[in-house]
């Protein structure tokens, strides 16, 4: 969002547009630094920008990655120019099978399985780590459970960064590999993912340069999930959908679409036309959607219990401006059992063949229930956002599917499966 | 390469600027057909083309995937309008760091990895559908070890089309899931490859209305290799590297990329500048390798025995020509153990980020092993082909990798293990 900012910084810090970090709560602004919570409020900060004309021919005409969008980040105008993954611009994706099977008229997945490491987070980490690089930050650390791991220690060996990775050390073995294999630090913590992130918190206090993406410079971080809106109205031909449905963890990501879509109206480069934002949870850990259906403000906090792992949050940092997100636009936040995810995951497959991970699993199941239930209008369209790879969680499938028969080598035996012979 | 054509179809297929199958061995030509040998000698048909004036414009204002090299693929015009997987377009990485590691003086790295399937094959496979559609086939298969499978049930699914794959029993539980997901009729073989390999040729002259992409309509699926060295030039600025790396399994790619930059050349959208191709096999499985260091034309086939799976392909059908294209362009073909394919994986990742299957190992290592033997020039533009990705092949690594320790959840800890506190 456009904003006038009081505060002037004084040092050579280039984070483009980026002016200040303001805080959500009070309001209260201090100069852009690796800062994350309000000193007068605690409340989280959040980038505040002054951008200036900004035009669809000049995104157009720039790199094929989220870079395009370089004048609405908090990141140098050369930002490309640093060795980076370049994520994003990736399909979207007209999903007329899956419309139909759903009962939409009209209806587009965003497939952000294509990125470098094959989730949105090599978005949010390549803003960090290049507004990192600005903040004077030389190690790119995160607590995680799979995959943030995985955009980190990538992200940090293309770079040619340390990195300091934290997981918990049940994690499955399938995730430690995607992340170990880049060379940094893994570190394996006994405890639960709440001791990992505690121990970050910790850390990032001790080591002024260490660069814990998701702690001490998330109010950058976060900005970088903004792209994928504005890469969905780029690509609808530069307008805003009636309706698009997001996962739910922090609760990020949501908020992050919402600003983006009002940011594009607001700079003129989409109609501001109306649009609802639906979030969706898995039920076994579903404290937004708790309180969003009770009418409550205040999120409380569950412990997980879901296969939809990367969305396993208890305590959401982000749940309350999710609420007001939804309220706001006439959305609605729905939750959806790890059988329907499965199912989710497994419609998504067949219909588009697009293989997603548990949490992409919740998004499709969870616009199933919003449209039986009358909350998503079938006519409107909708933009389901796919955040990740089914790869990462064969896990969650794996009891699921698998050949439809073990046959010998024989022509009349393939006939007899078909039911042709 | 524009050839004048003899034949005129008579049908209404429309397959763009192809004209006819042409025999590779005693040039006979055909009509247009789902035929893939020379009814005269055997040998293998390819398509000849009949291309009309195309420009850099054209093609940059095209689709964002391989469907913007519409014109030079034996696809119709409007094909870009059939539900397709859209693959293609993936990152060309300007790969400093492992250029450092490798003592070459500008690298690039074409990350196929990003591909909706994650591997090159969705090129090929959206090339077959499309051919597949104007010749009137119904049902998409073949047989396969992995990655194929993977991007035929997927196209399938997205098309709604019905599949069916082929696989042996033996197959690593990742793979079967990875397919089985998009719910088309995936079959178990209890055999080997050859076996299924087998199996298809006799179901594809059983049943007229299947695709078997990589058998019966082999020759249009075969093209969309191309769409791999288009977009190296296009991303290089409209202009040839000096050196390509390309991993061999039945040889068709690195003979497709070599047909691509001569036909860039030849069509004037490049300025046709001598350029190498080199091929790299894993020792275990490497016939073409031998052959070239022995400096024979036949191929012996050999059993494959590496864990370079998707490379396994002991008699490969397109070894001689692989042999043709290396001779003309004074390149190699060179083979390395498994212990350096890992070494290879493990290169690439902790030097630039980017996770690949046991092919990519193949690829990185043997560019390290023809560097290092003086077959390939340090100071030429060398460009290597990742063909797939390090998710679909975890156990190559596993037992190489893991986290640097396991510790208790205190900064003490981790200080130690970083040597640091």
């Amino acid at each position: 969002m456009t904003s006038s900012v009081d505060v002037q910084t004084t040092t050579p810090l280039d984070l483009g547009p980026a002016r200040a970090l303001s805080c959500r709560e009070c309001g209260h602004r201090i100069p852009l630094a690796a800062e994350f919570a309000c000193a007068e409020c605690f409340g989280p900060l959040e980038v505040a920008y002054e951008f200036g004309t900004i035009t669809r021919a000049d995104i157009e005409a720039g790199p094929k990655s989220i870079w395009r969008y370089r004048n609405l980040l908090p990141v140098p105008a050369d930002v490309d120019s640093y060795p980076n993954t370049d994520p994003g611009l990736t399909r979207l994706v007209k999903a007329d099978r899956l419309a139909a099977a759903l009962g939409v008229r009209s209806l587009w997945v965003k497939d952000d399985t294509g990125n470098p490491t094959h989730s949105f987070k090599d978005r949010v980490v390549a803003v960090a780590l290049a507004a990192a690089r600005q903040l004077g930050f030389t190690v790119l650390a995160c607590p995680s459970t799979g995959n943030l791991a995985n955009a980190v220690a990538a992200a940090a060996a293309r770079a040619g960064w340390e990195s300091v990775v934290l997981i918990p050390s049940s994690l499955e073995r399938a995730k430690i590999l995607t992340t170990a294999v880049y060379d940094g630090a893994l570190i394996a913590v006994d405890g639960n993912y709440d001791d990992v992130n505690r121990l970050a918190t910790e850390l990032a206090a001790e080591h002024e340069d260490w660069a814990f993406v998701n702690v001490n410079v998330r109010p950058y971080y976060a900005e970088g999930s903004k792209t994928l809106g504005y890469e969905v109205a780029e690509q609808l031909g530069w307008r805003l959908p009636g309706q698009v449905v997001v996962p739910v963890a922090s609760g990020s990501q949501l908020t992050k679409v919402d600003k983006a879509f009002r940011e594009l109206g607001e700079l003129g480069l989409v109609e501001p036309t109306p649009y609802r934002v639906f979030g969706a949870q898995a039920t076994g850990c579903s404290p937004v959607a708790a309180a969003f259906k009770s009418g409550e403000d205040v999120i409380r906090p569950v412990k997980p219990d879901t296969i939809a792992r990367s969305l396993a949050i208890g305590a959401p940092a982000d749940g309350p401006y999710v609420l007001d997100s939804v309220r706001r636009t006439n959305g609605a936040v729905e939750d959806v059992t790890d059988a329907e995810v499965v199912e989710g995951i497994r419609l998504l497959a067949r219909t588009e063949g697009i293989f997603a991970e548990t949490a992409g699993g919740v998004t499709v199941a969870t616009a199933k229930k919003l449209i039986e239930t009358g909350q998503l209008d079938p006519d409107a369209e909708t933009v389901l956002l796919i955040t990740g790879d089914g790869l990462k969680t064969l896990d969650a499938v794996q009891d699921h599917i698998g050949p439809r028969a073990t046959i010998p080598p024989s022509a009349a035996a393939v006939r007899e499966v078909l039911n042709r012979g």
